[in-house]
């Protein structure tokens, strides 16, 4: 048992405490309602990491607090910059809970509670890990922790902070904690994230809903324009038919191709999850490496005419779909919205007013997967788990890590300790005690292993 | 001023309560609430015509009760047998009326309620005849009356007895009165209408709801699939693209091609009545030529995953369309669905599991363009309208007029007297008192010309 585990073991109670005390926030950022929510919940991050002996600061200029906690050691040791967030999705399907969202509760080894994988149990690994350091002689290296509140309502502060005041938050490495896990039972490194870019796709075609049999022929109807506008988006074999848009797709290399298969990933389970017999990919590529290294877009929502039950002649006025598109390393946004607008505008036909509404973008993230930092998360992970990570790609989107990557330090890196069976976002929301144990653990572990092996820039 | 005008100004207050009445029952077939206001409006028809001098008879056992009156003058004389229907379209949206929709309404010259086109106006024009033409001496020759109580709930009770009891409905010809005109201050003859193929789509993809970035790629989302089916189903021409769906459809007879351009239709009043500036055809045809002689398919409805405000980056698990085609003679609406059918999963691609839901069939009609009951109904128009019928097609459709030309009599002829400005299904629904004036008056004119053009059989 290693000096950390001892520590831990001994102060767990205490510990807990805190951690359940953080979950009782109703942190939901999506609904105005819970705002004093957050606010009360950012005033009590701020007291803990006082307590835990930070000076510590609510920057409130962009929009919800985002709290900076500065735990400085000595301006001779490097620094790291600790990425999280403290709202939460909203929990309005409370009766598919086992309890009320916000009163966690301990069973069978798991924790429930909304935010619990998302992002406060990764908050308080890090948390905890200060305190256990802290208590067995001093931190190794100078600690920031940054905390926002719009993480799960596409906030902006983060993002005019990160870009207005860097010299706040200036570090030799950026850790996220916000990221999942491939599998359970283990630890996760990912490296790249894919960007997105989101329309909505609105159609306008004759001023009033019309009789089918009457109108049909001479009047267009928007929902066959809109099936011919979203499937001129594919070509034949079902790759995206958007002039250009796979230009700066890079190939994958050989070398994360062969770590891919080393994965030995489990596809049949993957299947049972996702409830299908069939996955699709471009020829030569498995699952895993579509997900990852390719674009996609997907249609979010499709919504026209009479959707009631049984049949309605009727021939409507207006179609929308909602459709977005997963980017990745060197896709740059704004180049492929431009793109997929002037597609749209080809491929709809006459008789029809299109309006295109954009939802922004994010750009894609490609990180660290070697050197230093990878190392000691590596060495961390592989002792704390008796296995080594996870070193993979994800392909959902956090936008705020290209952002980070530009504007605050080039080397970023996501530690994930939660898993697919977390139902992040979804009811019932859970962290096994082992996972945040092992967690706590590892952070403490990297931060040592980090401070030996990171230059102060 | 002819005979006939003179006895109806006469009695006209009178009759017009009679109408009234009619008009006050919510007779309203697509909801069970109604149907005892539905046997109560039919129970009130057959003493009216009872009063009349019918032999009157309700059949019930096929559904709500089908009202036949006969009134028998001479058996060496023909027989004509006219078809009207007593229940009406829904009125829910009351706030829109001016009024109660079943309290009518006289103002500047129309009347305002609920089914007073569509179809009890039509209906009392032919009762008012009668009962002009039996003050005047006697009826020229046998009438039969047949008035169902499903056409506005797509009914089969009519459709049964029509095919099991054509005995009842012996006739010489059928006098449809439920078809509307092509614009107001005509009457008009309809001698097609086009027939109907209307199907659910239902496409079944993962077996819950997925996240977009982590699952888009591998995972077929239904949403992107049905836009493949739907756009798949027409070429680039924007023609319906399923094999053998043209193969029967009849070239355009030049004489008809001739009568369509010689009504001089108004393109640009059209436009604006539909609120559009572009009228899709294909190469060669008019527009009305299009609704009228071509096959149609519209999709009708369309919906799937996230379509409330804002960005979802949602992977529904499923997505539905409800499309519908409109068939010209000579095409069969069982081999036609049967074509969409193989069209449809053929396009389906795999990781999509396909339903597809009938909502029932009805053929194309083609009727009388000529002949002694067209001849009488163009001489009976012209000299109370002082100017020929519109003699048209209709895009929509009408399922029983192939049905009474199946089993009842193949001479079918449709008069139409209401127009376009009737808000037909609308709110506001309303016929103008000329209009009616001018159809009770050509009822009585064409059926003592009838009575001496056609053969009893």
């Amino acid at each position: 048992m290693n000096k950390y585990r001892q520590l831990y073991q001994q102060h767990k109670n205490d510990l807990f405490q805190k951690f359940l005390t953080l979950l009782k926030f109703p942190s939901v950022s999506a609904d105005p309602a819970y705002y004093g929510q957050l606010n009360a919940c950012a005033d009590w991050l701020c007291n803990y990491m006082k307590d835990l002996g930070a000076t510590v600061e609510q920057i409130k200029n962009y929009g919800l607090p985002v709290v900076l906690a500065n735990f400085s050691v000595d301006p001779k040791l490097p620094t790291v910059l600790i990425y999280g967030h403290y709202d939460v999705q909203p929990a309005n399907d409370r009766d598919l809970w086992f309890q009320d969202p916000f009163e966690p509760l301990i069973r069978d080894g798991k924790i429930y509670g909304r935010g619990v994988a998302d992002d406060k149990g990764p908050i308080m690994m890090g948390l905890f890990a200060i305190s256990i350091l802290k208590n067995l002689g001093q931190l190794p290296l100078n600690i920031k922790i940054i905390l926002e509140g719009e993480e799960e309502s596409s906030g902006e502060a983060i993002f005019k902070l990160v870009e207005r005041e860097p010299e706040k938050l200036k570090c030799d490495l950026v850790l996220c904690t916000d990221t999942g896990g491939l599998r359970s039972g283990r630890a996760t490194i990912v490296y790249s994230t894919r960007g997105l870019v989101y329309k909505q796709i609105d159609l306008i075609g004759p001023s009033h809903d019309l009789h089918s049999g009457t109108y049909g022929g001479p009047v267009q109807p928007p929902t066959n324009a809109l099936a011919l506008i979203l499937a001129g988006l594919f070509d034949a074999e079902g790759r995206i038919n958007i002039p250009g848009v796979y230009d700066k797709v890079r190939a994958i290399d050989p070398d994360e191709r062969k770590a891919f298969a080393d994965l030995n990933f489990d596809y049949e389970r993957y299947k049972n999850h996702i409830g299908t017999d069939t996955l699709i990919t471009e020829p030569g590529l498995t699952p895993l490496e579509q997900n990852w290294c390719r674009p996609n877009l997907c249609v979010n929502g499709i919504i026209g005419g009479y959707t009631g039950q049984g049949p309605k002649t009727v021939l409507p006025s207006t179609a929308s779909a909602k459709i977005s598109m997963r980017l990745v390393p060197d896709q740059d946004p704004q180049e492929i919205s431009g793109l997929i607008d002037q597609r749209i505008r080809q491929l709809c036909p006459p008789g029809i007013r299109l309006e295109i509404k954009d939802f922004g973008q994010a750009e894609p993230f490609l990180g660290l997967r070697s050197g230093p930092a990878v190392e000691a998360a590596t060495e961390a992970i592989t002792c704390v788990y008796e296995c080594g990570p996870d070193l993979i790609r994800e392909g959902g989107t956090i936008p705020i890590l290209s952002h980070f990557a530009r504007y605050t330090h080039p080397n970023v890196l996501c530690l994930g300790f939660t898993g697919a069976e977390c139902n992040t976002h979804g009811p019932n929301e859970n962290l096994s005690l082992d996972a945040f144990d092992k967690g706590v653990e590892t952070m403490c572990l990297f931060l040592e292993l980090l401070a030996g092996r990171i230059e102060r820039s």
